[in-house]
């Protein structure tokens, strides 16, 4: 009987004990994630508070300008601002369409870049002249190519010159003004008295614009974000049917059965355990390698105007997709529709998420400790040297490799968030897996901190404007963690426990709510303080004047500048088309 | 066999009719809806463009001042403007908590008015002089009377000098510019750092300050929100149970169980007819006339700081309470759990309401005729004229009579829009409910028209601000229609119809967000262009000069103003004690 009690009383004591837990570990999260939030906001403010005048702090990118009969879209702006910015009021570079003339442009580097390889052929260093057998061919192959690059050249010049006539004008363009209040002044004040017309907006970085955008019109956006909205879930679903799939090969039976002839194979004790251990994992991994390239060019195609923004809207369609796909999907079975049926009862989630996401806990183990295997080739940049490889045999898709590569944030922030949400939610109920997270953690840290400093080179600088997605993603984590947490406390018949579980969920959303209205703001719009402090601050400099000089022509589509051929062909490493 | 296919032709067409009659009628009130709206849009431009200067266009209301340890608000608000809006800012006025003042002011006010009273019964017009008995009496009680009020006044002054002292000073000002492009910087863009501090919005116009409110702290404000949002949605559910109890009435064998005595009388044909078809809905007509003052009540809670914000929130909740309360509860049967869980079945939703909606047409007929009697009371002020009669005969509660009775929106545009949605709903289902609506909305055009022009006299002008509440009850009522329309179609086993019923509340909500974009941010905000035009227009004037002196004083509490008391106490028309 004490026996009994004894034991009874030691399970209730645990069940207290995760119950504390879980409170302990929201409140520890919630303090670092406002510790954080506290500390990249002020990291912020002291970036743009050092940093000299860049041109995107100055410009305000114009769309939807209304234009006259036999008016230019350069006349209109010129007039608007003018007429209600004249103090501060600095240039304005019109944006045309230039579709067909990137086209040109790439066309053309691609000849040069087959000149190049042919030349490099033609006159290998040490290479004996006894190689004559294919000159006769090359000479013919470049005399062609140089004929075709020539005509190229020609149509360039051509269409650039149709390009600066009003009728390719886009009615977009960039706005420069004297001081970052000014521009600020056009961004968040309404212009126009009809909200649809003079629409502004930040201009990012000019190196940053993605150009290929404004060649689209209003109602082909309007119609891209519906297709890849459609064709994101798409993409989602499909994928689920793939991690079905790749459940359904942990049973050996099911491998026997459509690989026969590898009957002999499967039945050795290692190979067996090594396939229904390891071999979903892989497959798994493999296959979500693919999708945040997919998941950026449906961004590409959703009308950015910035290749940061491409990468960040990619992030956020990449969380939800590796948080849907790799968490959600692995632990809901059955069909695709008994998954979504899931939503219609909400009162059920709960329980139905106790239950099935402690089962699925070895398979996430297995998860993370492949994950260390995909760590460590981040470090050895394995797929970069396959691809390398690759591209020299195949002597068709060379890469360049002139510019440093650039840490792709919108597949590495999502798969460092799953890691934390898998830490998170089986921290209650099964924390066997808290250390090997923990070992991902440590070695990431190391790697990314090397890969940062030492291997990568930033394209862009958004100033941590990716932080609030990692903020809204544990927020995310936490409160899953707690409706699985009031599910196992509900199935353990402690009814108490559940409902004092109940306000934790509520606190931490409140959390998120403060935290939304205390930092997000500074990550969206700088305030009046610091534009008018740092715009006094560099009134009085004298660069001042050779930097508005060079603003006025920041904005220019590179695919407009004259193009000029390097007269020496020899050398490998200039590109030999390139803008003055 | 003819006959059955003419006959079940017949049926066909008629429905396919319906079809087609829920597509054109979506179609005009889309038009419509735009027309209005763009017509409103315009007359709300033209108001703003030909106003004279009005101090709540140059003024500011700034919140949440942080204050250094020694500093006043007064000299921290001086200071930041002028350091960040040297050019434009003119003068601020701190707001300090005058709760305990207006208090005073209260109860003096009160007893002026009992004077009065008193001196307006002892020199009546024309009155004997033989009613000395209780001469005596009320020579006492004036004394007294006067007494007292000698005693509020030298309190009012002491609270008065106390307040202008620094420590009763709340964190907020009213901060007034000189040109309306100026304040309007202040407002769009973010002042501070730190978001949580220096928050600024638009002032209201001084008359319509909601001056208790400022006598909350912060933190009591929230809690008063969450509060008031929980009260609104017990007071919801409290009157579904009433409404429950209305419907049973229409049950003659409860009446003769619960009022026995009536037996003889409720067996009459007449009195039962009358009781069954016209009771419930008279007694939901007096219980719903009760709720609007609570709803304004609570909106006063929530922490407004204008009259019209307020109204426009209670105005709000009365559409929510009134289409909830009146349309859903009496057409969802059952126990107001059992209603609330039809939102837990989104798929069973449209083919519920195609089976209750048409069930209750009857009702909402009769609902109809009886709000005719409430129009035509609207018109002879019935209410207004029974609350006088009881003030006269009670003496306890006499009402200000000098001021015009002002519209109260919050009220009737609920009441015009629930009339709206039984129209729209009841198309397709029950034309029959068409003429009566029609009817009303008849009877109301005049008689509105003919009290907001001839007896009516507005508290305070928004500017066209209620319309976007109207649109989106429009909208709404539209969305319903077509969830009815696929239901019935679903239920008439019509697939065909029902899946091309489907695109229609889709498009009815792309014309809605359009809507939002084209239209909505007029009604928030002006734009530059307007705010520009309209301070040069002024610039050159010689009246600016006297409105910015008045400027300077017009955001002052009514309360700090020193008080005088009438020296002619017999005038009954003159206030007895009012501000300099």
């Amino acid at each position: 009987m004490n026996s009994i009690l004894i034991t009874s009383g030691n399970v209730v004591d645990r069940l207290w004990l995760h119950f504390s837990a879980a409170y302990i570990i929201t409140g520890v999260a919630c303090y670092l994630l406002y510790y954080e939030y506290k500390y990249i906001s002020g990291k912020r403010l002291e970036y743009f508070m050092t940093s000299k005048p860049l041109p995107q702090h100055f410009t305000v990118l114009v769309r939807a300008i209304p234009v006259t009969d036999g008016g230019s879209v350069s006349d209109a702006v010129d007039k608007f601002f003018k007429e209600y910015h004249s103090s501060t009021y600095l240039s304005h570079t019109v944006v045309h369409q230039t579709g067909k003339l990137r086209r040109l442009l790439n066309d053309a580097e691609n000849i040069c870049t087959k000149l190049a390889n042919i030349k490099s052929v033609r006159h290998p260093s040490g290479d004996p002249p006894g190689k004559f057998l294919g000159i006769f061919g090359r000479n013919d192959l470049v005399g062609k190519y140089q004929k075709r690059l020539e005509d190229l050249e020609e149509n360039v010049r051509m269409e650039q010159s149709d390009a600066t006539r009003s009728r390719q004008e886009v009615a977009a363009a960039f706005v420069s003004f004297r001081s970052r209040y000014g521009a600020a002044n056009a961004i968040y004040i309404r212009q126009s008295d009809n909200p649809t017309e003079w629409q502004t907006e930040h201009a990012p970085d000019p190196h940053d614009v993605y150009w290929p955008f404004f060649s689209t019109s209003f109602m082909e956006r309007w119609i891209s974000k519906f297709v890849v909205f459609v064709a994101s879930i798409l993409l989602i679903l499909v994928f689920l049917l793939v991690a079905a799939f790749v459940q359904g090969l942990t049973y050996m039976e099911q491998l026997e059965t459509w690989l026969p002839f590898l009957k002999n194979i499967l039945e050795i004790a290692v190979v067996s355990q090594l396939i229904t251990g390891y071999l979903p994992s892989v497959i798994l991994h493999f296959l979500s390698s693919y999708v945040p390239s997919i998941m950026k060019l449906f961004s590409t195609m959703q009308g950015f105007i910035s290749v940061s923004g491409i990468e960040r809207s990619a992030c956020n369609k990449m969380l939800r997709f590796t948080i849907w796909s790799v968490f959600f999907a692995n632990v809901l079975t059955g069909s695709v529709l008994g998954q979504l049926k899931i939503f219609l009862d909400p009162k059920e989630i709960p329980s139905r998420l106790a239950v099935v996401v402690p089962a699925q806990a070895s398979f996430f183990i297995t998860y993370v400790v492949t994950s260390w295997t995909s760590i460590a080739s981040e470090l050895t940049q394995t797929a970069s040297l396959l691809y390398h490889l690759w591209g020299s045999c195949a002597k068709c898709c060379k890469r360049d490799d002139s510019k440093p590569p650039s840490m792709h944030y919108h597949s590495e922030i999502p798969r460092v968030l799953l890691f934390g949400l898998l830490g998170l939610t089986y921290f209650i109920v099964s924390p066997l897996i808290l250390p090997f997270v923990l070992v991902y953690f440590c070695l990431g840290y190391f790697i990314y901190r090397n890969q940062l400093f030492n291997v990568y080179s930033p394209k862009y600088d958004t100033g941590g404007r990716f932080w609030p997605i990692v903020h809204n993603g544990t927020i995310f984590s936490l409160v899953l963690m707690h409706i699985i947490a009031i599910g196992v406390f509900g199935l353990k018949k402690l009814p108490l426990a559940s409902s004092l579980l109940v306000p934790l969920p509520v606190l931490t959303l409140l959390f998120n709510e403060y935290c939304r209205n205390r930092f997000l703001p500074i990550f969206k719009a700088y305030s009046t303080e610091a534009l008018i402090k740092k715009d006094r601050e560099e009134q009085s400099k004298p660069e001042m004047a050779e930097f508005f000089s060079n603003l006025v022509t920041a904005y220019c589509d590179p695919a407009m500048k004259p193009i000029q051929r390097s007269s020496n062909s020899d050398d490998r490493t200039t590109p030999l088309l390139s803008s003055a």
